[in-house]
């Protein structure tokens, strides 16, 4: 630049930047940091949901049941766990402990300090299953939320039922980026399970909506291969199990070709043992047949004898746009594991002893072109349904992901949305949000599509919100049909209670006409009564033909 | 265990978990992985904002726009930007090309790969300062987001203006967790700037609603220090400067005491190069004199001269027990700069020209105790105020943090809930979803509590609501006088129409009463209309005591 343009342009910038004194790129990046991922967690505990101080319990909760639940489940254990939230100190220090104990598998040695004092660590990012965990950040996510608000490390105990027991004192050394072994001891016995203990400071307890109880309360629900004792502040409540089969262990599935961005194939392709890429497709995609290979290759420019590794960018991109104009069977389903309709109906029952149960169970189908789900809907209705207000029963939406609850964000929820695209009405339900109902969701799937990073609320993905509805409609038919017996068992004591009402007036009536006794005629008019309608009048005749007016007693 | 005791709980677990075969804790710990955070973030790229393509295009705008206009707030340089937004390949693609370029400060030659190319990295992390940005993942969320879906680098260019300007190719390495640099150019230059571009597939532009474009405008109407030459796949758009002071350089504020937690505190405190407790406390928290530091002593049961490095968790959480029970006096405002009232009615007219508008900046509050914060609301009414859309004008709120737009999620936002709390009809707004008005909120702090990690919505803080709520009512006064003028000029007006209609049957009348000429009669009438309303109806005239009847006029 010639000196003159120089000055110019010193001008320009003086005259148009004025007196504030500029600072140079430098001096701004002497603030230059890098900070490892448990900084940037602790200080953004919101993103792990610990945000408002029930729901940070509830979190804590349902970081380590969850854990518990899915060792057990991986492990081919009936899970019996027990669950302890004590208050500590003075009632409104809002300072809690909580204690979970399961009977799962435990944790080898060289793993404990991991899985409890390093974020981003754990056993299941990267598998493609059915789980209800996906990211190991939730044990070491509670434990760096304990450190942070009591300054406590967390007790750990963990048995694998082979002659060891270790126990730690584990804190998150946040600058480091690593475990903070505080305390180790050794022993030897053969106790199986992990008991987690962690103090808590800034936290609520609530055995309303939202809180520790509801979350037990609901994994009870969806979980009735489950044994879980709760013991809160105040109460101890057993949720007994249900049933005694343990759920099939979750086998990983391969990805399948129309759900497959150009990233994830290369990212898969570079790691295939596999010497060709046909090979590759055929071993490490679901419905990829040698027929589906030949109808790849001539969608492609390159050939698919190539190795694997060697595949680039374009050609991946290559593959995946193939895959879409390729026909493609649905993934299998044996990845899904439903809770099954006898089992949700036997857990409704004995949680909310309803008047009317039924569940659905989904025939897996799949979203976004390539990812498989399941749904299952459930209702219950009377009993116990329905949620506890001050002024009486309400509506209860029920949420699961792969059998965990989910107790927030319910308003931006695919099963909300759902449901509120029914006719209730149509269906006897004459109020939903005032009835005595409890609806049940829940979601299976090896991916579940959450609307955000809080994995509260599942996004309003086409075809699940169509599944709900079908297997909600299918449902209701059967509770029309019960609330409409219910609703003529409803009338028909109505018109028993006028038709006792009238009884000794007619008899009165009859008595000067014919001249018989007023008690036998009572006597006579009553047994009509009760022959027409029984003596319980809510149970529906076999046949109810016509109506019967009042005349027709009259007239006898 | 006894040998009897354990053949029995064998036979029991086997009676429990029947034929499953069970699978050793060892065996399911094979799956035990620890991965970084570019793979973390790669698997859940909606915690950046990367979902949906109109939202996925508008969050990469959103990050590179931020980052300049920080950038050269920081660096006190006027901004100026262009954005360029241009599709590739064919128009069904979903692939488009994002170029952003500033006349900021540039970045250093030692900093620029780390910047661009690893997450959690960056200036603004630890500091407690307001800056549009916060978490170094802006950038290279973007640089992770172009590869994932087209496999490209991302180019960068950057000069600081003192003789280098250097030119990169990055990527993320995500096995690695480290930049990776497949091509760089270092030459000599003066000009200042960066330049970022890169390309993403599975996205989509639109000019409409939370699309780039909006994005643009709003950042626009509340940045108007800054000129943006704005391009999409169809126009050019340049939103001129309208002001020419650069805001102040934000600076870092110390924290209050009130909004200290113990766990900041410790952290602190272990930092401090102070030599005692009492001089940390004066000299790293703002509001702390001696004599508050004598307060404090009396309520903790340690001295205060002991070295900060050697307090412990209990003597923090005394400390922090002790600021709040010690009335303080709120943190200084210096840290907020509000863009001003004058600015935001100049930018507003600039942008909309309404016919009414008005802006208000609140004094400093602070809430959760402790943070500092401050409203500025504007409304502009009428003009080009309010959203366009197909069926005509509708209501349209602003949303702003820092100056940077909020486009999503407002349902749950605290401006939206202030805004429904306002009964605006009180205030001669009819139907405010249908009237051409602008809302513009835009809240100031040095720490924003936004309700989830998407950042996009500013949670329920009781004063922040408040703030907003006592901002529009003020506005709304001087709204309501304006829409009340309106109004009655309309009435003129309607009036003025039925006089003038029935001037010449009146004058008819008149003739046939007084023989003057009809002419002369309308004539006579016409000025008796004008004189009392003006010529032009939609004026007021100064005072307006009575209304005038029709009988008025033809008794004259």
């Amino acid at each position: 630049m010639a000196q003159k343009e120089k000055q110019k342009l010193k001008a320009k910038v003086e005259e148009e930047e004025g007196p504030i004194k500029q600072v140079s790129a430098e001096e701004l990046f002497k603030e230059f940091r890098e900070v490892n991922v448990s900084q940037f967690f602790a200080k953004n505990k919101q993103y792990l949901g610990y945000v408002g101080k029930v729901k940070s319990l509830t979190t804590v909760i349902h970081e380590l049941v969850t854990n518990s639940l899915d060792a057990c489940e991986e492990a081919g254990i009936l899970p019996d766990l027990k669950v302890k939230v004590e208050q500590i100190g003075e009632k409104d220090a809002e300072h809690y402990k909580v204690t979970v104990e399961d009977n799962g598998p435990g944790i080898p040695e060289a793993n404990i300090e991991k899985v409890f004092g390093q974020l981003l660590a754990g056993t299941k990012f990267h598998r493609n299953i059915q789980l209800r965990g996906q990211q190991g950040i939730g044990a070491s996510g509670a434990v760096l939320f304990a450190q942070m608000t009591t300054g406590k490390p967390t007790y750990v105990k963990s048995g694998t039922g082979k002659g060891k027991i270790i126990e730690i004192h584990v804190m998150l050394d946040t600058k480091a980026g690593a475990p903070k072994i505080l305390d180790k001891k050794v022993q030897s016995g053969e106790w199986r399970g992990t008991l987690v203990s962690s103090e808590f400071k800034g936290v609520q307890y609530t055995k309303g909506q939202k809180g520790p109880y509801e979350y037990v309360r609901w994994t009870a629900a969806a979980n009735p291969h489950t044994k879980i004792k709760f013991k809160d502040p105040e109460n101890e409540v057993v949720f007994e199990r249900v049933v005694k089969e343990i759920p099939q262990r979750p086998v990983e599935s391969k990805p399948h070709p129309s759900g497959v961005e150009t990233h994830d194939l290369l990212e898969l392709a570079h790691h295939s043992t596999a010497h060709k890429v046909s090979s590759f497709l055929v071993n490490e995609l679901t419905r990829v047949s040698a027929d589906k290979v030949a109808e790849i290759q001539k969608l492609v420019n390159f050939d698919l004898g190539i190795s694997p590794k060697k595949i680039e960018w374009t050609q991946a991109e290559q593959l995946a746009q193939a895959f879409k104009k390729i026909k493609w069977m649905a993934p299998p389903a044996m990845g899904l594991i439903p809770i099954g309709e006898k089992t949700i109906e036997k857990a409704l029952k004995s949680l909310l002893q309803p008047e009317f149960v039924m569940a659905r169970t989904r025939e897996p189908r799949v979203y976004k072109g390539g990812i498989p789900f399941l749904i299952e809907v459930a209702i219950a209705y009377a009993g116990n349904a329905g949620r506890e207000t001050p002024e009486g029963k309400r509506a209860e939406l029920m949420r699961f992901a792969n059998r965990a609850p989910l107790l927030f964000d319910g308003g931006a929820c695919v099963t909300t949305a759902a449901m509120n695209s029914i006719e209730w009405k149509r269906y006897h339900v004459q109020d939903l949000e005032n009835e005595p109902i409890t609806i049940f969701v829940n979601l299976i799937s090896t991916h579940v599509p959450y609307t955000s990073a809080g994995k509260q609320s599942i996004a309003e993905e086409e075809e699940i919100y169509e599944e709900i509805r079908f297997a909600l409609m299918q449902i209701l038919r059967d509770l029309q049909i019960f609330l409409g017996g219910k609703r003529r068992a409803a009338e028909r004591e109505e018109k028993k209670k006028i038709f006792e009402k009238y009884i000794p007036e007619t008899a009165k009536a009859l008595t000067k006409l014919t001249g018989e006794k007023e008690e036998t005629l009572i006597k006579k008019l009553e047994k009509l009564v009760y022959d027409r309608f029984g003596k319980d009048f809510s149970k529906e005749p076999e046949e109810e033909k016509e109506e019967v007016e009042e005349g027709d007693v009259s007239e006898e």
